[in-house]
């Protein structure tokens, strides 16, 4: 099990890490084929965690645990979406409520980080192609996602694509749980061997579409009923061993 | 009136320019602030267009044109889409049609392209935000479209974002035309004066949710109906001025 951060240091530079309790050992980007250490090391206390990776695609599985489709049947085709990379925020960063657009959920979610290129995998070569988890927290405005037929707005806008704040590697796929808590109380908990479809096949049936890169993640979706976010509001979603991803909620500044 | 193209000349190297005639004046990128030729200059038989941006963000309106909706009336709030980046074909290259999805339509389009970062833009400032116009395809499944409730197999696989040749610059938003062709046979034809959101608009609304930046493009719609098209046929779009965007179609090569 290893834990790769991105970081920002306090004069601006960027880079990798192996995170490791209180310090991150840096490593070459990108480190999806080797990682190699560059022998220097920083306090985690020192700089600010970005976002783990650079996805060329940000893609979402909805209704994906039966505690979230509250009896509904569970949809096939499944269903799918994008986020744009406009929408993505890094650990601590503000999830800012767009002014006017009512209700606003958090999603906890297990979020898949690729690590090898694929195109019409099979399960195992989907499999193969995951380089490790992180946590997501893919922001949805409710009333925008029931009045747009498409969901571009409700689960787009600028930082409604929450991830982080490390991926995890050498974890089974089946091992996993996502826990959501809003102001330190649990709204949302479930278990990657709940999922309906489970997390191999969902890298298999996305690479049936289209061209998965190193980078590129995807949400499984999310369990249970969350509640309402408002500003002021602080969200925590914890993945097994990825750690806790943690954002204040904002409201928008009037134009 | 300029016409901004990128290439990759034999050597592999790519690069930005300007097209005169069937010449490219090189010039340096980023090109958004500034257009600083290199003194260079490439033949245009000598090289391969590519894309001529590379986006952040791909957003797409969906009927955006009386003579596509064919009597039904007009999305309120209008339905928009993102396509993702791995969907991106430029000119002359193949669009491949997925095994087994079905009946595709070519989807002749202008498309926008962002000049500058923008959020929450009045109408002025989203119309000062367009740095030029371009064609595209958006290519779209049928089948998948009516199956999926949302659209991402659809509109989102990959060469399905095709764009392209040029970037057409100091053009009026409302005097712009594109016109389809299936093997040589004219299939589409709209203006964007006919369009219902107009572009200014459409930048306006879109900047409402995400944060746009230079090199981002939308396509604004498609008007009339679309025939099928198969493997064999060639597909082109022309916007006025940004030249004509040519595809070949071809199957999915079984894995």
């Amino acid at each position: 099990m290893a834990l790769y951060v991105r970081f920002e240091g306090p004069d601006g530079r960027r880079g990798a890490g192996l995170l490791e309790g209180e310090t991150i050992r840096v490593i070459a980007e990108p480190f999806w084929e080797e990682t190699r250490p560059t022998g220097e090391a920083v306090a985690l206390a020192d700089v600010r965690l970005l976002p783990p990776c650079a996805p060329r695609s940000i893609v979402c599985v909805g209704l994906n645990y039966a505690s979230h489709l509250q009896g509904r049947p569970a949809p096939d085709p499944p269903t799918l979406f994008f986020k744009p990379l406009s929408s993505i925020a890094g650990p601590g960063e503000a999830i800012v409520l767009p002014a006017d657009c009512g209700r606003v959920d958090p999603e906890g979610e297990i979020v898949i980080v690729i690590g090898r290129q694929v195109k019409g995998a099979t399960r195992e070569q989907a499999e193969a192609a995951i380089f490790g988890y992180t946590a997501g927290n893919d922001v949805s405005a409710r009333a925008w996602q029931q009045q747009d037929g498409q969901w571009w707005r409700a689960k787009g806008s600028d930082t409604f694509g929450v991830f982080g704040p490390a991926i995890v590697t050498g974890l089974r796929h089946d091992e996993l749980e996502v826990v959501t808590r809003v102001n330190g109380r649990e709204v949302q908990r479930g278990r990657s061997a709940e999922l309906i479809r489970d997390i191999p096949e969902i890298v298999r049936y996305v690479s049936t579409v289209m061209t998965l890169v190193p980078g590129d993640i995807i949400y499984t979706g999310t369990p249970g009923s969350p509640p309402e976010i408002r500003p002021g509001d602080v969200v925590e979603v914890e993945v097994t061993g990825a750690g806790v991803l943690r954002n204040p909620v904002e409201a928008a500044r009037q134009g």
